[in-house]
């Protein structure tokens, strides 16, 4: 941690952060620059907000933290990459992982139809919302234990491992019945009671970046899970929100290799919500393979123009399946299977 | 709603779409332009979701919404201005409350202290954090019910209704037996679960402005209070998540003018987490009033450079009775009372 | 400047970051951290890109500029506010300066009528395009010269002082020669070769806030200016862009008081194109005296519903009247005068 | 267009925007609702700011418009892609061009060393900046006129054309004079005396995205020039600003596919500025490939540690070499060769 003083700070006031830094642990190194003076913190800062404790002090102008707030996630802790299994699924290095599904579980037929299809196109798990987060009262909520239900027998059916998100704790221990891995939408990446009752699940987790949230927020949410002792984590980049209105988000794919190299977790994209749009769904998925990312995450519906929710960016199996033979002919190429 | 079909559309695909908003229970008007053809479909489009049942047919180009898609917390449903009652305070027109208080609460001292002085200077309402939303699980989390017994007892002492944060379900019935009003946070303005929650609740509700929502998504989310019978809803202005480094967040003040002609809800401004630095809030504070809010909420705490949290943004009670002094005699100008 | 090598660099490494370092000039401090090596180093930092000529190597990870870029423009350089004089009227501390007419000069009925309301409400200098930069080269592109011509007409009639924006160099010289004070418009606050045109000058200059920059690129450019010798500059926030649909732009009013700390120079806001709604505008310009702004921008139209361009945020002489009646009973609480 | 009016417009009023709509020659169609009466303005809307006419009208609530704003640009105008000719170098379906070079010219090693290395490993245009942008006046400006012969000295010995930017109108006829194609940075992106300027000229532009605009505000600026008479239009995606300060910007590929959609002219990518990160650039070059984009801009340095300008996000040759090996074998798979 690095504490600049403003512009003329007296030798007393100098001397109150070294006095403050010393009963925090700290080593300090101070350095006098032609306008400014320098004071390094040495020891470990997290754990410990120097930014609030120092930087709230009226003769501090900024403190510039050094090491990145999170542990346990990061790259340094654990140089390996992570592999995630799920049943007998393995998501890490060397595979590509396709997940696929409806937005929402609407009926038998409809699961059904569409998990046949997935599996036969090449997709390993099996994605569908029962409990749907849903910005008006008014929509679709999905149709809960019902649909969870459904995703179920379409697992017994297909032997397609399923994910489905949890909207609150009260339905967690629900969703845990079914779900072979529990999804924490993008809306909840930061709700930190959510995060820790997961992360006290012994199940894989699938954590969505939120619309409006950083790199290291993601991370920093992913620790929230880490540290309540469940490793199985595997992120999501789906979009954020910028000025752009052409497409719903701004897919950042440059997000996946930052992430390699901050993280040992695996990440996956998610170019259906990431850009709204069924139509750039295909090329979007094809730069999210060449630019390194572990796996997929699509909305697949049998019939998207009869979809209750997110039709305009579900594509059809049909289309998955053209998808899924191209993204085959890529995979070799960047040492994945698919 | 109004459904604009691509360059070039079949006769029977516009007869498709006139059949689907038929089935709707809408009426449909088409008007062939030179070089598109556009159909208008009249009923109420509010809990029908037409972006997704029409917008996802391949021969339609866009689907644009005419109504907002909120209804009791329009103006249009309800023309008068909402007063929102919080035990004795009301906060609406002709008032101008002042929250303020610790962003966490510390220790008795620190509570006891903050609370004297916030009435004294002239704060109607005394917040403060018992559970806090730390981006990092290493970073203080607030007192928890030991928290809200310190803030009961300051406001035996002081009179003063108090306000705090729920951060989930399990948490609320035990906040909502000490609080007076509660606070859902800016990252829980879509934790659809929690938003039922209060909802069902007869205690004011004090809704944050997502970081990264905008003022409809923020009104959909009062739709959601006031859609299980709740009507006593406070929203607040405090920040978007924009580009600018410069401040933590971008304070949107042109925010409150807007929902004041969109809802009868109240809105107040916080310009603590709007800016992030202390010395930027006297000044958006009379802004704030200026513009036409119904009040602030302010961070205080009586050392901000020895607080646990937020220190940085905090003012201290002397600024803070400097504050309430300039707007007393700002606010007959615009008609209000501190 | 401090710089921040990659965990476990080597020696020699350390000892290439001093040699480099040392060879541009500077002192340098070396602090041995738990995990990481931080190098201060000593002189004046601005002029040497040492961002790029240091963090480019690749044992380094971060180089952290503790300097502000700008020297000229800084609080740091010249600490007395500047007062900048468009003929008779003084742009600074204890002013509250008024600026209005239509977007675009339309014709001589338009621009005179507009002046005369503009004067007798209160209005102290008269804004006025004669070349309107437009994103579609089919819109109205302004009357050129006749523009000009109309605009020092209507200055002999009234008294007013104009100001008017040049879009290129090439009609630098010709707007020059009209106006009392050039305009560089926001899509050009980073045309470097018309701020250096302008800085040639020796005319004040309203340089607007670019929608997509920073506060400290604004003031960057306006470095360029005063680094040609031209001090008369005025800065002017005018919205910056960002994922909200339901305003033009969002006004960062935060901005002001910012500005205020790092510069010297006054600063406008310009609420017509910061909100694109004139019913927004009358309660921003509130919060912007309030704020400490040194005055406004405001489009005024004697017929809105006519104008060739930014109708929808012009408000009429009547409304400027009673807004600049209402700013008159705030002024005197802020210590300005109108 | 569409004109949706206030709810409880008067009959008069409905009046009034038809024989508005009339007098400029559209065709009208009105549409009852329930809560809304809605207009359909029927005629080609481009050329007639309807917003601005119609939006002003205080009874008006939005005013939609349904075509796209640009003509020349669009893929209705011209169906198939167009091929843009840089000397024997063709831009366009089928091909991959890789455009590189170091982002300044510093001197006549580093610009002949670069060039014979981008030759060798398969770059087919030579870039290279002789008068740079810069934030800061203080900066490295480039090397002017000089610089300008230094590339067509590296053109004459490589065979390689060259693209370099132009600042403004009054360096361009020079800049024309030397260079094979001229580039509009992204801070001029809205530059319109400038992209008229190279309008009129009759050699290839390349149009950079500015950082802050809409992907059709670009092609509204590619259409300042198409409608000048230069067809010879070459797009680029070089990031967009968000709020995530991991990357200097936010690639935004899902713009590639979007533009294919509507227009025809060719787009490239430069990751080198849109993520500004050198170890980010060869996965987002794969990504862009496999995304649709017809070439790239990329920025070499021969020791990017010792650049001038940019070196933290230039890749050595050596790199480059490894990144065009990897581009060529996926290139195949996309059809198109390189």
């Amino acid at each position: 941690m690095i504490i600049v003083l403003r512009s003329g700070a007296a030798p007393q006031e100098i001397e109150e952060v070294v006095r403050r830094l010393k009963k925090l642990g700290f080593g300090v190194h101070i350095s006098q620059g032609t306008e400014r003076t320098i004071i390094g913190a040495i020891g470990d800062e997290r754990g410990v907000n120097l930014e609030e404790k120092i930087g709230v002090l009226p003769f501090v102008e900024r403190v510039i933290p050094i090491l990145t707030p999170y542990k346990l996630t990061s790259r340094e802790f654990r140089e390996q990459d992570t592999v995630v299994r799920v049943n007998d699924v393995e998501i890490g290095p060397g595979k590509f992982v396709i997940i696929a599904g409806p937005c929402a579980v609407e009926s038998e037929t409809q699961v059904m139809e569409t998990a046949f299809r997935v599996k036969e196109a090449g997709g390993k798990i099996l994605r569908g919302g029962a409990f749907k987060p849903r910005t008006s009262p008014y929509s679709f909520q999905g149709l809960g234990e019902e649909g969870l239900k459904l995703l179920a027998r379409a697992r017994e059916l297909t032997g397609l491992p399923i994910v489905t998100e949890a909207l609150g704790i009260e339905e967690l221990p629900m969703v845990a019945e079914y779900a072979d891995m529990i999804q924490i939408g993008a809306r909840n990446m930061q709700n930190f009671r959510l995060l820790e009752a997961v992360g006290k699940l012994r199940k894989p987790v699938l954590l969505k970046r939120g619309m409006m949230n950083t790199i290291d927020e993601m991370l920093m949410s992913a620790e929230y899970i880490l540290a309540q002792g469940n490793y199985q984590v595997v992120l999501c980049e789906r979009g954020i929100r910028t000025f752009e209105p052409a497409t719903r988000n701004t897919l950042d794919l440059s997000c996946i290799p930052l992430v390699k190299k901050k993280s040992h977790l695996p990440i996956l994209v998610d170019p259906s919500h990431g850009t709204g749009r069924s139509d750039l769904v295909h090329p979007m998925c094809l730069a999210a393979l060449a630019v390194g990312a572990d796996g997929l995450l699509v909305e697949v519906h049998p019939n998207p123009v009869e979809a209750l929710s997110d039709g305009p960016q579900s594509i059809s199996p049909d289309q998955f399946f053209s998808l899924v033979r191209d993204l085959r002919r890529f995979a070799p190429l960047v040492g994945r299977e698919i």
